[in-house]
């Protein structure tokens, strides 16, 4: 008998397995950290003494949000049904440029509560005074890739590129087995071939992967094109962004080329169908992606233009969006492999997004006897079609528990809920 | 200080009036299942003596589901991801064939369950055993309008149209303050003129509604002009259906000309985004219906097209999927008077859907204090695009509590849970 921190017991294990295996009442037994051995439970029980046995329906690996402003809760619903620019320039942009790092943390923090609550173990996300969103993750303890957004002008954070590559950098010194960064060059229209090839550089230098909205409207590919002659994708392979490893968010106008440029340099898309339909965006060539064999995870984008951060309702929406032309596209599997392992991918952590002996024990824990749950003929299809998140019950990172039955591990949401106040009179002014 | 039966306090009160008033701090005075009166707090305390306080964030108008065959929980999740025909033809239609009574009434207390806990306090319901679903609506005790489906062909629950005339007939006899009847034809491609016109006379003859699926697919649209000459709209109106009020579902297919008979006629629209996108039949012209003055209510349809049965999941899909090519299309507001006031206008029962003094106390309560529902700028925002639906704590018809903090009023949810086995074992031959 060998000792363990945790067993958690399920009737349902979805370990998105290579054969993605539907296991009937398998246990998974943790170790500092670490999955040591995932077996049928009398397997487990008879090799394992935990300090702590847990018991859940049904257990997947941790959700991945791909693409993400978490910190953006503040103005979660302040704003809707509005054109794009008049969105941005009327509402978004006027508060940003008065943010502070203390309404950065408070409000990411009610965005990671948010994640925790719904499955997300690990999130890509950026922003400016991304240093404030780190000190959230840490609170949360969820997993976090984020580096500070890079624009050619000033934001409340940094009065120009260099400083938010030097913030990057001062983050990057901040990593730990939870907290990775990323280059966050914001987008082609709202950087330069300069700030891209210094973005570049430091990613090469940090060894660290590069984040850039692409390829989001039609009026970005335009606008693309008539400033450098190219469109989106083939101006940052002009600038070699891709010999980085790179994750591109939204993707939403790409053509058969484009796809295959992305598929050849491993380029990596998240996907954010909410997001894309609020702001008519479009809607992104996602199976033909993922025929070309693109990692496409799923993004939630930031709540001002979901309004949730929430993957399984991502999920649904995928898989609901691409039906609209054909009821065969994006199955239930492949959408849930996308919340998970070409998420994984997307950060560029493919340790993460599957459960798996030897590998981070991040998981998720699933009441399955909700009326909307039942009857269960397919595990996989309820989770994508009939769940709504809410039905989560445990999750964990590196065995650690950081949200079960609505209670979180490392804080209160009480306090953060009282805090709330805060960000209304923010945005409000006050 | 007069009597009372019990009153909800509440800090946001939507009425659904006509300023669509956001009322702070107001509380719902009922008495014999009626509201005597809405008003200030300290007004309401000042004036009324209750049997039962009650207490809840955000009191809004019970949720109209004006489309739903709730019995169909028994194939959630029991084939997606398959062209239409396909699923219709080897997953759907050969288990319906050997469906019996008692599997409808658990399938349908299963769904009846899921839509009190979301919100849902009235349904249009379709199906076969259509008795068997009043059995369960009158355990569950929401509001419904159902009648038997009625068919060129036989069904499980009837040899001919006449028994589904005959049924109908007599669920007329066991209509309520809660159960009333509808006739269901269940839709142009499925019946013929003959059986069109014997559910008019009934129609007329009873004084009930009219609901059939209309306009769904372009195959539908095509396969009724190759047949009668005319499109489904134009088809109908030359038969008189629409003399009688009518509700048709989906309506996807509808040129102008036809809108604007609907419009003429009051012809009512149940509107599914879900089940729309889920199986490819397109996507519905509702902001051209309600410019024309359309009544345009939200469904689910069956949990087998969905997989929910959630009017916040719709009206989410409804504002998101029109946004995709108008971001300024289908407003909050808007998509929350579809799932109350218009879905009130498709159930004919113009008496729901809105909260006021001496209508029915058919009411919904919700806990604003989860992290996806702050900080909270604009409420119909929140429940529109940032509530899952699982907020609902409190579900309220003629006053009584049918669901509240988990619970159901009527019914112990263990003992459906429970069985549920049941309907496992039915659909799979056992």
């Amino acid at each position: 008998m060998m000792p363990c921190d945790t067993i958690v017991h399920s009737h349902i294990l979805l370990a998105q397995d290579e054969n993605r295996s539907i296991l009937r009442d398998h246990s998974v037994a943790i170790k500092d950290g670490l999955i040591c051995a995932i077996a049928p439970r009398t397997d487990i029980v008879g090799r394992y003494v935990p300090d702590r046995e847990m018991e859940t329906d049904l257990v997947l690996p941790g959700l991945v949000n791909a693409h993400a402003h978490a910190a953006m809760t503040f103005v979660r619903g302040y704003g809707d049904d509005m054109p794009l620019m008049d969105w941005l320039t009327t509402r978004i942009f006027p508060i940003e440029a008065r943010l502070e790092p203390d309404i950065t943390r408070l409000a990411s923090l009610l965005g990671h509560a948010e994640m925790l609550s719904h499955g997300i173990t690990a999130c890509m996300d950026m922003y400016i005074f991304e240093d404030a969103v780190f000190d959230a993750a840490r609170t949360a303890g969820l997993r976090l890739v984020g580096g500070e957004a890079v624009f050619a002008f000033s934001s409340a954070a940094c009065r120009n590129y260099h400083e938010a590559l030097e913030a990057t950098r001062r983050l990057h010194e901040r990593s730990s087995s939870r907290l990775r960064t990323a280059l966050n060059p914001h987008s082609v229209y709202t950087t330069d071939s300069e700030i891209l090839a210094a973005c570049r550089r430091l990613a090469l230098e940090l060894d660290m992967p590069l984040h850039i909205h692409l390829a989001e409207t039609a009026d970005e590919c335009a606008l693309c094109e008539q400033r450098t002659g190219l469109r989106p994708v083939a101006y940052c392979q002009s600038l070699g962004l891709f010999d980085v490893p790179a994750t591109i968010a939204h993707g939403v106008h790409l053509n058969k080329d484009e796809i295959a440029i992305l598929a050849d340099k491993n380029v990596c898309v998240a996907h954010n169908p909410s997001s894309n339909m609020k702001l008519a965006s479009g809607i992104a060539p996602v199976p033909d992606m993922l025929a070309a064999g693109l990692d496409v995870g799923l993004g939630t984008d930031g709540p001002a233009s979901n309004n949730q951060l929430n993957i399984f309702a991502e999920m649904r929406q995928a898989a609901l969006l691409h039906k609209i032309s054909d009821p065969t596209a994006l199955p239930a599997q492949t959408v849930l492999d996308m919340a998970t392992i070409h998420g994984a991918a997307c950060l560029h952590w493919p340790e993460l997004g599957r459960l798996r002996q030897g590998g981070p024990a991040d998981l998720v824990g699933m009441n399955m006897r909700f009326p909307n749950l039942l009857p269960m003929h397919n595990p996989v299809s309820q989770l994508v079609y009939a769940a709504g998140g809410h039905e989560c019950e445990l999750t964990m990172v590196e065995g650690e528990v950081l949200f079960h039955k609505g209670k979180f591990g490392r804080f209160d949401i009480g306090d953060v809920i009282a805090e709330t106040g805060e960000l209304l009179d923010f945005v409000r002014g006050k």
